[in-house]
Formats: structure tokens, C-alpha cells, sequence
């Protein structure tokens, strides 16, 4: 059982949330003892007031937990906290056989176990192209150099320091991979919204505009027209972007994530802010930025990050993530306690502004209820969305759809693949299915 | 030299943050070899354009680090990650010799290392009354009763499961201990902002409103008018809120903080969220409320948190954390590598509403400058200022003074005293003063 049932989730369950049938049978038939069983163990929790038990009570019963009645541990006992041992089933995980080396894979966030919009920076999603390295920044710089002279009149090398001493800018942003979502394309599936969709999360990042920096350095922008950034990976991995795109003021040079320095997985100690872009364009081990005139056609967005169109051309250059949303509980490999109510959760994002609506259908969009955003919503961030459902017992068909500022509307797979055939990677941003059996499973399904 | 310079952080230096004058020499001689050094590092770091080191170079020095030339660690090798290991002195720490026992203490969050208004969650501050302990939440539960039985017609006993079935909100909220900054009321003064003002954190927090809970128990609001919250600890801590607060539907009972579940030091998996509130009405480990119709006088707002006033009298049942603010960096115990350009930066606070302004002034209040405030801004939550300050070299006195949305401006020492006297504990929110040497040293002094 300890497997199955997260004992804080009523739907955060197993680690790969695969269940048995046998599993799904534990798990009710413990629902169904709910009342006679919470009432037992909240008297062997808690003093009972005579209200609850009657006038005197049982003395057999008003036992206390050992954490109610002895000392515990000290303040400091952890100078860097972790989460509770009874949570260590929430984790990050590589789905095997997705990639030939672990060092060039993935690692999914677990969004079905998830709360609220700031992602826990242990639990940030991984894309590394030749693995992760804690590298060490006093021996680290930033670079910034022109392709040609005059491009940039005072080249520059900053240290760490030199980077913390000017202003920076904190804002919170989702950051997606824009291979999320990717299997889905063709007919694969995978079981859970941690495989779905978990190349995807959201932190309060902290760094240095990178127009900034780009001022500093005396860059023409005239004549300047794209930059390249070069992370310190053995993958060299580079990536253009365009220079209106800098000189909007939204790219940054970020060395913090959720209040303390980015973790060593998501670029320690520098990373490029891209907000709304996927994940690629976002530079981690940050090394150099080259200002050019002419476009670089990397590797990493001409071979790589491209997807096959239906006429046989290559999609490239690809990199605003679409508006997107995914109810992330109840998900695939989780399975309903029982009728009644059950709150269904999710997240929306478009990388072209905010949120400003998300629907909610049972029955596989023939209906549509609207959902009740979380505040605050931002600009380019995951924005939480809940709505009400009493599930009476009979199959369901869960979906959500956002829609953004632009007005755009989340499209779903067959009006995807109209446009964009099969045979893409990237960029699948299409409405999610969940099927509820009469059993309470939750399974990954495609309407086509 | 490792032990002094935390080699991310211009300023995030040293443990305990207390500098011998050796150890400010040698950074401020690293500093000298700045530009020598970091194009020397710099060439070791990454493959130098000709434009910097000229047509050939040195081949000597394109060596790259391990980093840019061997396959990194594979995807989630850490399922749950950590901050790099060169990050490992930002840690919360107890003040030694503060309490008597360490499980009835403080562990204080390192501010001064700190960015944006997220709290990583493995550096809140704790603050425990009889240790802290890993309860298994299988086995807890939430309690709602009444004083008398008509006050509660359906008293109910909650699992964790059947809380978060609820419909849930998820909001972003500063947490500040009553007693934070309780050392400097005196003459007694401590080094660092992490000792000044770090029992202070800010996380997201996701749960059930208060108010929803004792609907569903039928509770009769005509005569309600006080609600009890007791902790499952050994203490059995117990605080009061009146039910207007809880009517207005700001407090919850929450199981998320910052998008994953409480962690223990901070009452996995139940705690009370109560906006702007002092954190010891924030019940952790929270097993059950009861709802009242005269005051609980419990032992924690009559014998403990209370302040002796200058008439001998006590302040009791003090709640609200006043408008606050404070420079986090530059901050005592840490030292300025060196004049010119360095970014000001703090956090602001109101228990009463948003932050509407903070001033930052160099010359210990005789002249104001407008911060940046940061985004979001949001109710009862930090938020992160920001202000250019470029230093000659000469002594200066840094402060900053927030503003609320009531139009409230934080008051100093001075005035604080008056009114308050100085054998208070509690709500010290007088503005903050750092002392910058011209040495680049920062203490802490207190203007009278």
C-alpha cells in the first residue's frame, strides 16, 4: 500500500503512477472505511472533546502520537531543509528508452503532485545535452564580444561579481522545453501528465538585462541584429536570438531562481532569461554572448529544434511557446477516491502575455465550464486554474483549454495536425485528455 | 580565503559573516587583480575570440575547464536537487546562546543571500516551541468543534485526503515572526541582517479557506466570535483569531508551500496561513480548531508574546506586523569589494496591505532616494527593492523606510521608543541602519 497511496495525496499516488488493479481495490476499499476509520485515528490524534466522544470518553483511545507528547528535533537540525521522508515518491524522473544517453535526456517535473505556480527548484525539469557539471564560479566569466570590430566597441569579461554588483530584475516565468508534450504527437502515449507535460515549470528568476550589458559593451545597435549565446557545457550549446527581442527588455542574464543562486542542473551559476521562448534559446553555464549581423544558423536550430512539415520542409527557427494548458490532477495513473466532490486543478500559460481564460470540459468538449484563476497572474508564468466537479460515479472526459491576451484559443490535436501533420517534435501544444472510468482510474486518451 | 568570500556573491560572504581585517585585505587584493586575473581565468573558461587576445592567441591558455570538455552528470541523478556545493554557506542558523534549549528556538534565513521575494523552503526561518518532527500524515488529522455544542452543529474531523478534495487557493504571503528583530529593541545588537531580520520568509501557499471549513460544519456565525488553533506538537500551541478575520476569508488552512507539500520545520502537512498575522498564530501541525464565543486567553497572547509598555502595563493579543523594511545587501558583516557602481538591495513588508514606496537614504536619513519596487507586488506579501548607489569610497549610512497602502511610514528607533519604551520583545519594525566604513566594512549601528 505504502506504494500506491502518497498518504498526503488523496490523488498523488504512486511513483510512476502505474497502479494494479489490485492497487485501485486497496485504495477504495481504505476509502470506503474513511469515516469509521479517520474518526479512530483522530482520537488517537488529538485530545477528544467530550462534544466528539461523550462525557467521559474511552481512556483506551486518547493515547497520543509520539509527536505530541516527546521532544523534537532542534531549529537547525537541517541547515538546508528537505521535504517530508513520507513525500520522497514526488521526484523528478527520466522515462527510460527516451534517449540512448542520460546525459543527453531529460527529467519530467512531477505537475500531477503540484501546487500552486512556483515550480520547487528540486523538482525543475532537466534538458542537458552532455550532462551537468557544479561548476566553479569563481573560475567562471561572461564574455561579450562582436563578429566583427565595430559591432561592439568595448568587449568585455565579467566575473560573477561584476554581474551582482548592477541592477538587477526579479520576475517569475515558466520555462518550457519545446520538446513538451512531444510524444503525443504521433500515436505514442505515455501514462501521466509528469510524462505529458513535465518538461515545464515556473520560478522567480534573478538577473542582469541583458540590453544592459549589451549598452555596457558599446554595441551598435544599428547595426547589431542578432545574438549568440554559448553555454560552457561540452555541448557548446548556442543559440541566436533576435536583437529586438534583447532590446525589448525582457532577456536577462539570471544567476538567481526562487530566492537563492540557480541550482547547478539549471545553469549554476549563469543562465539566459528568455521569457515566453522554450526552453533551448534559455543558455545554461552562460559563458559568452556574441553580438552579429548576419544570422549564426547553429546546429542547435537548424538540425536540432526543427520539426517536419506535412509538404516535407523543415519548421526552424521555432521559438515562442503557443498557449497552452493541462489539468494536472486528476491526471493519467491516478485514480478517484470516491464520488462526490473533487476539486480539478491545472496550469495555462502562453509565452505572448498572460492567461485571461481557461475552460474546463467533462464530457471530451462538448461542454465547457469556465475555471477560477489563481492570483497573481503574470505576464509569461504558469497560471494555477481550479474548478468545482462532483463526480457521480459514471466515465468522464476531462479537458482544458486557455486562452491568452492575444485572444488565441488552445487548439486541439486534429486542428494541430491539420496544420502541422505527425511527423513534428516541437511545439505540441495541443488540449489534453483525460479519461475517468467508472472505476476512478484516470487514463491518458487522444480524441482525433 | 574560501571561507570569506562565498565566491558567487560580491557581498555574500563568510558563515557567521564576521570578517577579520586579514580576511577584508585579501579581498580587497583579489579585487586590485580583478582585471588581470578574470581575462587570464576568462581565457581558461572558453575559446577567446581574436578580438580579445589578438591574430593567434596563446595556446597556453585556451585550455578549457572539466567542465567544457567531459560529459556531465546524467539527468535526474539527483531526483530531489540541491543548491551547488559552492553555495553551501547560505544556510539558516540559530544564534547561539539565544534560548535556552535548541528545540525552543529560532533558526534564522540568511537574507543577505537572498533574491527576488521567494524563500527557497530549505532556508525558511523555524521557530519551534517543543522541536519539530516528520509526523505521518496518514495519521493526522484536523478537528473542528465548537466551545459549545450549538456553535458547531456538525463537528467533523478531517483527513488529509478530504482537505484537499476541497476547492483550494493558492496566494503568495510574507510570514515574520513577532520577536523578529526583538534583539535590537535594546541596546544588545547582533552582526547581520540574517541575525537583525531573518526570522522573516515568503513562500506560496495552497489550502482551504478557514471560512469554508466551518460552513461545512455548520458553524453559527451570529454567535461565533473567536476561533482556537492548537498545534499537534508536544506544546500544544494554541492561539486565538477572531472570527471577523476569519470571515473575511484570507486565512486557510494550508498543506503547499512554494508548489509542493509543508515541509516539516514549517507543520507538515497542515499549517494555519493567517495574512499578515505574526507567525506564532500561524499554528503549525495545526490538528484543531474550535470555535468559541468568549476569548481563549491562552498561554501564548497572555504570558508569552506580550511587551511590557513604559507604564508597567502589558500589550497583549498584538497580531498585525507593521509596515517594514530593510536593506539586505550591502548588510553588516559584509564589505564592499570596491567603489563605483553597487546595486541596493532590500525586502518590504505590511501586514496591512501592499507596499506602496521605499526610500533608501545614504546619509542616515537626511536624504531620501525612491526605490525600485520589483513585480509583483502583492498584498501581505515581501517585495524586493532595488536602488543605484554609486560609492566614492567615503563612509556612509545606509537606511530604507517603507510605506503602506494605509499611508503608514515606518518609523525609527526613535520614535518607536516613545511610545513603546524599550523592554518590548515584540514588533520592532524601526527603520534599519548599516554602517559602510571606508573600508567597504557594513555594520550594524543604531541611530538615536
Amino acid at each position: 500500500m505504502s506504494r500506491i497511496t502518497s498518504p498526503t495525496g488523496r490523488l498523488r499516488s504512486a511513483p510512476e503512477n502505474f497502479l494494479t488493479q489490485e492497487d485501485i481495490r486497496a485504495v477504495n476499499a481504505g476509502r470506503r472505511e474513511f469515516l469509521r476509520g479517520s474518526l479512530l485515528a483522530a482520537s488517537a490524534a488529538m485530545i477528544v472533546p467530550r462534544a466528539v466522544l461523550g462525557a467521559d470518553g474511552d481512556p483506551a483511545i486518547l493515547q497520543l502520537p509520539s509527536w505530541s507528547t516527546t521532544v523534537g528535533q532542534p531549529v537547525a537540525a537541517r541547515p538546508y531543509g528537505m521535504p517530508s521522508e513520507h513525500e520522497s515518491n514526488l521526484q523528478r524522473r527520466e522515462l527510460p528508452g527516451l534517449s540512448k544517453a542520460s546525459a543527453n535526456s531529460q527529467s519530467f517535473t512531477p505537475l500531477q503532485g503540484l501546487l500552486g505556480i512556483i515550480t520547487p527548484s528540486g523538482l525543475h525539469y532537466e534538458r542537458h545535452h552532455q550532462g551537468w557539471h557544479d561548476l566553479d564560479p569563481a573560475q567562471h566569466r561572461l564574455m561579450i564580444t562582436g563578429s566583427a570590430a565595430l559591432l561592439v566597441r568595448r568587449p568585455k569579461v565579467y566575473t560573477l561579481d561584476d554581474l551582482m554588483r548592477l541592477p538587477p530584475v526579479s520576475r517569475i516565468h515558466f520555462l518550457e522545453c519545446g520538446g513538451n508534450t512531444g510524444i503525443e504527437w504521433g500515436n505514442a502515449m505515455v501514462p501521466t501528465v509528469q510524462y505529458t507535460h513535465g518538461l515545464l515549470s515556473c520560478s522567480e528568476f534573478t538577473g542582469v538585462p541583458l540590453r544592459l550589458l549589451l549598452e555596457d559593451c558599446g554595441v551598435d545597435f544599428a547595426k547589431a541584429r542578432y545574438v549568440l549565446a554559448e553555454g560552457a557545457d561540452g555541448a557548446s550549446l548556442t543559440r541566436t536570438l533576435p536583437m529586438e527581442l534583447v532590446e525589448s527588455g525582457e532577456v536577462f542574464v539570471a544567476y538567481g531562481q526562487n530566492g537563492e543562486m540557480l541550482r547547478p542542473e539549471n545553469g549554476y551559476p549563469l543562465r539566459l532569461v528568455v521569457p515566453g521562448v522554450q526552453g533551448v534559446s534559455w543558455v545554461k553555464w552562460l559563458r559568452r554572448i556574441e553580438v552579429g549581423d548576419q544570422p549564426y544558423a547553429t546546429r542547435e536550430e537548424t538540425s536540432h529544434y526543427v520539426d517536419l512539415m506535412p509538404d516535407g520542409r523543415l519548421r526552424q527557427y521555432t521559438s515562442v511557446q503557443e498557449c497552452k494548458s493541462v489539468i494536472t490532477s486528476p491526471s493519467g495513473g491516478q485514480t478517484l477516491l470516491g464520488k462526490g466532490f473533487c476539486n480539478v486543478t491545472g496550469l495555462a500559460w502562453s509565452g505572448r502575455g498572460k492567461v485571461t481564460r481557461v475552460d474546463v470540459s467533462f464530457d471530451g468538449g462538448r461542454n465547457w465550464r469556465a475555471a477560477r484563476l489563481e492570483n497573481p497572474i503574470l505576464d509569461k508564468a504558469l497560471t494555477r486554474f481550479n474548478v468545482d466537479w462532483v463526480w457521480d460515479g459514471t466515465p468522464a472526459l476531462l479537458q482544458s483549454r486557455a486562452i491568452d491576451g492575444t485572444g488565441y484559443l488552445q487548439p486541439n490535436h486534429r486542428q494541430l495536425r491539420e496544420v502541422r501533420g505527425t511527423r513534428s517534435i516541437y511545439h505540441n501544444n495541443a488540449i489534453q485528455s483525460w479519461q475517468v472510468l467508472a472505476s476512478g482510474e484516470v487514463n491518458n486518451v487522444q480524441l482525433l
